[in-house]
């Protein structure tokens, strides 16, 4: 009996060893399923065998053979799916906190938001400090910077702290400025400029300035960043955002996406680029960390800044801003240190994101780039962040030196107005120039900088092929000569953001070994209108072969 | 045949199911084997059967069926096989940096001292300070402190910075107290002293005072870190620790252990306690993190500091030292603040571990610890370091107030001599009493507090049981009524400290479920005089079920 059983169970190890991943697998079926293939070509499929490590196995079509026996099946009923969008270029702690904190964002005018602000200071009488943002001058049609008067007509008694919606300004109540004991004998600090009434602070502070401030603002407690890590990523899977590179993560937000993934609660995939060189080192040693759990974090890069934004006119123009001639903007760095830095990463195998707007930056970064390369050989996927306002001068040098532009569709069709005012339309034709950059055979990877703009993929999508805003502005799109297709741009938001992260071997794509993941929405978007477009409902997100996010009905 | 073959594989899939555990197995055979069992008796064993999960399935007596088939078999032909030991209160970082940096803790004298130090300037020109510790004026017999002159006599042109063996002062040359900016004029930071020669600094500083120079030393790059960490686990390891506190993990130790654990690396268990409550919080956020990489880190609690050290006279004292009549040490915190520390800490669920030598420092703590416990309820092991000096009537308290004693022996071995010129023999019938501890009901753990002292588990066991330094002094053992047994002291440094690091459901002992830890040795420690016991040779360590170490023949 034992013997007779011992070879039973021989014979049966043997069949289960060769059997399990048969039995091992998932089924999504009766999908409107559609994905790229490794050459941007749109492919159709109506199912996807999934594996126990959350893995593609196969892309099904409507004849072929099912597995018979399933570990699951999910039958989607004809709905659409496609891969989860990737978002080459956020800031993932910051969308939950802009989330958690007093959001300025959808205000539309100066007496609004201090509406707004009212509100929240009377809803929040615990918090000793007032922090938000998202404001922006341009868009209530102000004119000129809001001013601490302006808040100190609001809240007086406690200080008010509320960053400009492109995070390049702040601006503050007298009592914020009084904390920080800022006065009109304050030193500017270089790379930044403090708005002024007279020779008093008017309460404004653009970029580096805005530390004057941020010094005396309560840092956020760890577990204020889990609250603030949750809610972003809730956000993120919402919008079917399934990977998402972080620009610029601090150490304490490094520290909160380890206990996510420590206590198995980190879905979205974080692409991190360490928040300087420091930053990354001290968390990775000597070189990128490693993927960690289960292909869900990595901190591969590191994130610098060449300059600030156009909006507060930071960004750094080879001429001086058509409305305030006096004015160039400031870069960051010398051109000394920002390529001592980018050589200190690249030194260590960091991959180097460097962000800049103004076409000066961008040649500083490109010179920079062209300088370090015969030093750093090899797959070194160099990144300009915006890489907005490029001199046609320079433009083929993004193909030449092999850098990825990383770019934001909203910004464009956000910046329209306000670009052509700092710079005029002639200065506009190296700005935003996505087709010329695909053209010249340059990786692009789309994003949104959020929460400088809304994470939403939906808008970001419509706002590339289309080049115009979500109310249809301008007719026939701003500066359609950069438009790309509705096929590129999603390739963009997928693909070219994994490839953007060194990740294009693990996702971006429904493939054979590519993780599984998708969402699965309400419409075909290679069917609607981009109004339509713009309204997809994302119905369930998908990471890892398994469900992370389904909506509410 | 297709439907047969389906019957056939349900049935292997079921019987796999079942008899795979089985089958997973492997066998340690063939051994001396001994533990504990929960009671603290000694059992004994020839072999352990080892699940695929590292731990430990069954402990096996000789006449005990073998599991036939078992994936691996390690015949180890009699040799002793013991439970490997917790070191339940070390630093590990340090242990690595101090076998990497200039060691002068084998030196006995200053000439000796001098000659190591100007050997190691020259092998290391690239050096800008030479970094270093280890000495002990007292073991030198030199009656004073060293001064910089004694070091500028060898480096005059590089700053050389020395700590003392219990890191509680260091040695300055002229050189780094110039490059810290500290003259006769620099005020002495609360909670250290400069050592003076008239007005002016003489070299030595003694706890916080190190900070004045501490500031201006160049931090260790995180490789560097990396290399300590993974010196450090080689020595444990050689040692035969597989398991080990961390008392006082920095934020960048804490990075250098992940980088580790990331990479697979990690073999030896941390319990971390950080450098500090907001190390802690930084970390953990609102509570100790999981245990992490197969239960081999874990930050768990806070490492805090009542005092200094016994050598420095640092530690604080009820009444002023016997050989320094006008001092009487220094508490390096108020009760208010060290009760809010701890407070802020247990309110989070973090485990509090204080450092206490004095007997002035042991009643603050215990007071704090009074004073908290209505508060924090449950199962707290609120932990006291060193316990070293206290004051007879507030032996009780441990015990009363659940206080688990962290001890080292070897600081007793150490110590003696100095400790009796510090307090006078009548004021330590309450010092290293750990046999009192024992008789009152005070759970042990046993450590070295490497690299103070050697992590060598040897010389504590022994130590432990006979009062007695390695060369057997003082003849019956000193203050020999504070004695444990063979027995209650290898307690101590196994499962006493995983009990201590709330680990004792993983680890410490031999038993199914436990993780199979365990070492290899050259003698039966039961059999083998204290001399013998000390010489023991560790011939291979095993961490959950993995040889991790074989020593080289």
């Amino acid at each position: 009996m034992i013997g007779s059983f011992r070879k039973l169970f021989a014979a049966a190890v043997a069949l289960s060893m060769v059997a399990t991943p048969a039995l091992a697998d998932g089924v999504i079926d009766n999908v409107n399923g559609m994905t790229m293939d490794a050459k941007g070509q749109v492919i159709h499929f109506t199912g996807i065998v999934i594996g126990r490590d959350g893995k593609v196995v196969k892309l099904l079509q409507s004849g072929d053979k099912r597995p018979e026996r399933p570990d699951w099946l999910s039958n989607q009923k004809g709905r659409t799916l496609l891969p989860g969008f990737i978002d080459a270029h956020g800031h993932v702690l910051e969308l939950g906190f802009r989330a958690l904190e007093l959001d300025l964002s959808a205000t539309k005018s100066l007496d609004e938001a201090k509406a707004k602000i009212a509100a929240y200071v009377a809803a929040n009488p615990e918090k000793k400090w007032i922090i938000g943002g998202g404001w922006n001058q341009e868009k209530w049609g102000l004119g000129r910077f809001p001013t601490a008067a302006d808040l100190d007509s609001v809240v007086g008694d406690r200080p008010v702290w509320l960053s400009r919606a492109d995070g390049h300004a702040s601006w503050a109540n007298s009592a914020a400025i009084k904390a920080a004991g800022v006065t009109a004998k304050t030193a500017t600090p270089d790379g930044g400029r403090i708005e002024k009434t007279g020779a008093e602070p008017s309460g404004v502070f653009v970029d580096s300035a805005q530390g004057l401030i941020d010094k005396v603002v309560p840092q956020p407690l760890p577990k204020e960043r889990d609250f603030a890590l949750q809610k972003a990523q809730e956000i993120l899977l919402a919008f079917g955002i399934t990977a998402t590179s972080d620009m610029g993560t601090s150490m304490d937000d490094w520290l909160a996406m380890r206990r996510m993934g420590d206590r198995g609660a980190l879905m979205v995939r974080i692409m991190s680029y360490g928040a300087g060189i420091e930053t990354a080192i001290r968390v990775g040693g000597n070189g990128p960390t490693p993927w960690l759990y289960g292909d869900r974090l990595r901190m591969g890069g590191v994130k610098l800044y060449a300059d600030g934004a156009l909006g507060s006119r930071g960004a750094w123009l080879l001429k001086p801003y058509s409305d305030a001639p006096g004015q160039s903007g400031a870069g960051f760095m010398s051109d000394t240190l920002i390529q001592n830095l980018m050589s200190r990463a690249a030194m260590d195998g960091y991959q180097v994101a460097v962000h800049a707007i103004g076409d000066k930056a961008n040649r500083q970064v490109l010179d920079a780039i062209e300088a370090l390369s015969p030093t750093y050989k090899g797959d070194r996927r160099w990144r300009i962040e915006h890489a907005q306002i490029i001199d046609p001068a320079d433009l083929p040098r993004f193909a030449t030196l092999k850098v990825i532009a990383s770019m934001q569709p909203t910004h464009a069709t956000s910046d329209m107005k306000m670009a052509e005012a700092r710079l005029g339309a002639d200065r506009l034709a190296g700005g935003y120039a996505w087709a010329t950059m695909l053209k010249n055979g340059v990786p692009l990877a789309f994003g949104s900088d959020y929460p400088v703009e809304s994470p939403d993929p939906w808008a970001g999508w419509a706002a590339a092929f289309t080049r115009q805003d979500a109310n249809g502005e301008p007719f026939g799109g701003w500066r359609p000569e950069e438009k790309v297709t509705r096929e590129q741009a999603w390739w963009a938001f997928t693909a070219g953001g994994a490839y953007a992260g060194f990740a294009e071997d693990k996702f971006g794509r429904l493939a054979p070994g590519q993780a599984a993941d998708f969402i699965i929405v309400d419409r075909d978007p290679f069917l609607s209108s981009p109004t339509d477009l713009r309204a997809t409902k994302v119905e369930e997100t998908w990471i890892g072969g398994q469900k992370v996010y389904v909506r509410k009905q």
